[in-house]
């Protein structure tokens, strides 16, 4: 089975972007179905809620991360959306038992994401 | 009136991602409508086609980057999908007489957009 | 001749990192000195001091970005040393005529510079 | 105790750099000295080679990889020396007891690196 770990630093001030909302849903064609839903932890991984535990197979996937919302209550913005409301990443999970890891380095005004291994 | 320009360019050798395919929407609630449909020129910057001209206000945007053609037509990756076959940047006019500038910099594994100005 | 362009983004707040002193040396070998000196635009670019003007020529350079110094006098940090005290960026211009443009993004905890063409 | 650990990815091709030469100096004041020394593993991780093992203590630091005589190896670059031939990232430890994570993301064009936690 595979797996996708999602790791979230805020570098407007280089801090895990600790509970920030992100979701990773399944896109087989049209439907699209939530996976994976939780909040980033302490830590900056993103911590599973309970009961959000589809398998993952090989196939595309969303990441959503709900930046605008982090960063208005962090006090960093006021826009509503914000620049980045919803960041989106769209990947392939490419073979049966990868494990893709994505460290996302996020500001409201921008990111950086580039797959480790 | 707004405007969004996009500049692209593939690190995975240093060169502008030249005929890479890009379109941007407007995403006003849940209804989507292209806008801009062009391909990135041979100095980096996304060329708008001929008729793709609808005008750009302040609200929610979606770019998308043909990124899975344009590597495996490079022979850089072969997988289809790729592990970014589309990718998919959100952002919000802010402001009605914004210029808007997104330097994109992406390799088949990940990509850095951080806003200009 | 070559030329050297540089443009600082300050990507905690998405601003052109205006009044950060930059400048650039040649280092032939062991010796180095200084061929540019100037500060950050309000649009971001680097703009050269009257009388910083050695030729760029093929060989190797080292670009330096007072970070620190900016970002506490924004208020942003106050460690001085800061995390980031100067940023080094060290580059080769290959060939006599090459125009290289430096986009650098920059927060007190990271940078992200990939050469655009 | 302080640590710094470093991990490199290759984004040309989404791959640990095994096999980079990557050194650690100290740099206090003028006199600058070797703390570290060793290769990326097959992890990405820099592996510490055998006697390379002086303490770090807050301070500066200088990390340097040579870049370009791995995508010289690497077969995706030629020239000697590459654009980024020795590339250099300099950063404070400001604590006793800090464990700092560098994670960078490489080109022969570019780089990025936020600093994680």
């Amino acid at each position: 089975m595979a797996e996708i770990s999602i790791h979230v630093i805020d570098v407007t001030r280089g801090i895990p972007a600790a509970g920030m909302h992100v979701a990773v849903f399944a896109r087989p064609d049209e439907e699209r179905r939530q996976v994976r839903e939780g909040r980033v932890g302490p830590d900056g991984v993103v911590e599973r809620s309970p009961g959000s535990s589809t398998d993952i197979v090989p196939g595309q996937y969303e990441i959503e991360l709900h930046a605008g919302a982090y960063y208005r209550a962090e006090g960093i913005v006021s826009d509503q959306p914000a620049f980045q409301e919803i960041v989106v990443f769209r990947l392939t999970v490419l073979a049966e038992s990868e494990h893709i890891h994505i460290p996302i380095k996020l500001s409201p005004w921008g990111l950086s994401i580039w797959r480790g291994r």
